[in-house]
């Protein structure tokens, strides 16, 4: 395929798979497309670990790392002085053991509060200088892009990009913020509608690819609502350069999705997805659970906290759920969830990730194909005499 | 052009326009497409005399008509013993006179309550019975398409409209529904996604539309986040036979829109609109103003009345509101807003409603010939030797 996003990465079908799983993104990257490895996920040593393992097997060919800057994180996450911890409130902790005791989740040990002794060191990875730390790893390799979700990315990890010569990538959901991240040096805007998983925006892929289209000099990737060649022509139609795909990659053979999660996503439909701020403090569609139902909805809820303090709380307690629901407690299943957009009700069986690939570029060419088809009596216009 | 829907109901162009302004749907019939009149604004002798009209200019090009038959009315609306307005609680009335204070709205008479003598005839018309009074009007001319909104079309509806052989066409925002609705005799389904204006789900058009095409056998035609040729062709990648829009007549030269929303909409980004109970009692999607901002968020609020009593209470209100605004009162300035949907971020011109049409023709062929040039180079997929 042409698109100024294959010629700029090198890469056959302009496909950007977002995936945690380095199993994904060296499977994607060796379909042709490009895989993207979400670093949030790891320290620096261990990113470095999960990139010498992709290197070893994509034999050269593109991929990429995506970072969070996020804008308005709390104070909290900066003060070096202080554990992050002691900024979670008692009366959150007492909420989530609420929770605990009204599903009945049996706990191996007393909930403290949150993830791990690591808790600071993850809380700090969504700061500027967290992110930069990551990114300083990621340049080590030949990756050809850093992407940059939630906020512009800082000065200082755009210019090491460029001085490197890797695309920096910037996710937005409004036209607005596409022009701020040119502005700040976004090579590539990745315009992501209300519909995708995670952290996300109002407004729908349909109506907003083509006004960031419009509004920006640079290539645009579409996000949200595609996991199927016929949403990735559609993208292309509204005037994308390419897609860029989250969810679809959570049900194939190599995610690392919990098992109970990963049930629950072959079984959901498309309204089984909200936009909450129960998972870190800034609203990310996710599965539709008891957890988001009762921090969005319950009377005894505090509502939840900023980020990153809401994500260490959250992550913590669905370390706990998690392990709990795979071992069969019903409670957990209830509460478990992850981020996945609406496409979840069309993720109902299991692939491999190149497999998911294939499909979607076969699918891909029969959708031009039908509009061809559809095409080939013309489209002018019929104007009446008397116009 | 050639899909199911060009042949079936004889368009050169598969664009159904929504409207409740006869001037728009004569201007896009006349134009290659097929204009739908929203019949809910009319009484049965109003409506023929609309319809008489359109007939008078469309020279037998075809044209169609809508009804709304919500399931879940309230079920004063069904009690003809009583005058819906008496259903309206006092605390109601009262919250609609301290936003009138509170915005310091003019008023030339003090507000009753609800919109005029005719409430109740006008609320009675979102019943299965009031809705088939006006199907029976337009069923005497040559209408092409009946179209339901909200609820499966009552049996009856659906009979007589097959019998004298006029499609009948649902609105439907979940996979579920659309199964429903075809199996109470719809011949054409309208995947509607949460983008669009009006009643609207929570489903994305670019998530909702494949789901609804593999899962019914008659034509699907798009809706929700279409205004230009670029969407309209996304949405027959997704597999839809046509489009359906709605919004983008509201900004047209023929338009009835009231000056103060006109310039609103004009003015707005994809960010101003919100789906809101507080219009009709269902989730609308609608200009974020004053007066949703006030049902749907302020502790005064006693929240909005099932339909068809808040539509009635909102009409009434609004239609003082409206002429305010209209007048330069700042504060109804502030309260005003009418149904539309994301892609009013899109409408920053005024253009004749033909104008629309043959834009949308025009850019819809450009985007396909943009998808072929792209895929010029082929799309097979790169298996790697080794798989």
């Amino acid at each position: 395929m042409r698109t100024a996003i294959c010629e700029r990465f090198g890469v056959e079908f302009p496909l950007f798979a977002f995936s945690h799983c380095r199993d994904v993104v060296a499977a994607v990257t060796n379909a042709g497309g490009m895989g993207v490895l979400g670093a949030i996920a790891y320290s620096p040593r261990q990113l470095d670990a999960e990139l010498n393992w992709i290197d070893e097997r994509v034999g050269g060919r593109p991929y990429g790392v995506d970072v969070l800057v996020p804008g308005g994180v709390d104070a909290s996450a900066a003060d070096r002085s202080a554990r992050l911890l002691d900024f979670i409130p008692e009366r959150h902790r007492d909420f989530v053991t609420y929770l605990f005791g009204k599903y009945g989740v049996n706990l191996p040990e007393p909930f403290t509060g949150a993830m791990s002794v690591y808790a600071d060191e993850v809380g700090r990875r969504v700061t500027a200088e967290g992110a930069t730390g990551l990114v300083d790893v990621a340049l080590k390799h030949p990756i050809g892009l850093i992407a940059s979700a939630l906020g512009p990315p800082p000065p200082e990890m755009a210019a090491k990009a460029r001085e490197a010569g890797v695309a920096v990538a910037a996710l937005v959901g409004t036209v607005e913020h596409a022009r701020r991240q040119v502005a700040a040096g976004a090579d590539v805007i990745v315009a992501q509608g209300s519909e995708a998983g995670g952290h996300t925006g109002e407004i729908s892929t349909m109506v907003l690819v083509p006004q960031v289209v419009d509004a920006v000099d640079v290539p645009v990737l579409a996000a949200g609502g595609i996991a199927c060649g016929r949403q990735a022509a559609a993208a292309l139609a509204l005037g994308a350069e390419g897609v860029w795909c989250g969810s679809v990659w959570l049900t194939t053979e190599e995610a690392e999705t919990l098992p109970s999660v990963k049930r629950k996503m072959l079984a959901a439909t498309s309204s089984d997805t909200v936009r909450s701020r129960s998972r870190t403090g800034k609203p990310a569609r996710q599965l539709r659970s008891a957890w988001t139902e009762e921090w969005d909805g319950a009377q005894e809820s505090p509502g939840p906290l900023p980020m990153p303090l809401q994500m260490l709380l959250a992550e913590g307690a669905m370390a706990r759920i998690g392990r709990a629901a795979d071992s069969g407690d019903p409670g957990a299943g209830e509460l478990v969830t992850y981020f996945v957009g609406q496409v979840v009700g069309q993720m109902n069986r299991v692939r491999p990730a190149r497999q998911v690939v294939y499909d979607m570029i076969e699918e891909f060419a029969v959708a031009v194909e039908r509009l061809e088809a559809v095409t080939g009596g013309g489209t002018q216009p019929h104007r009446p005499p008397s116009s």
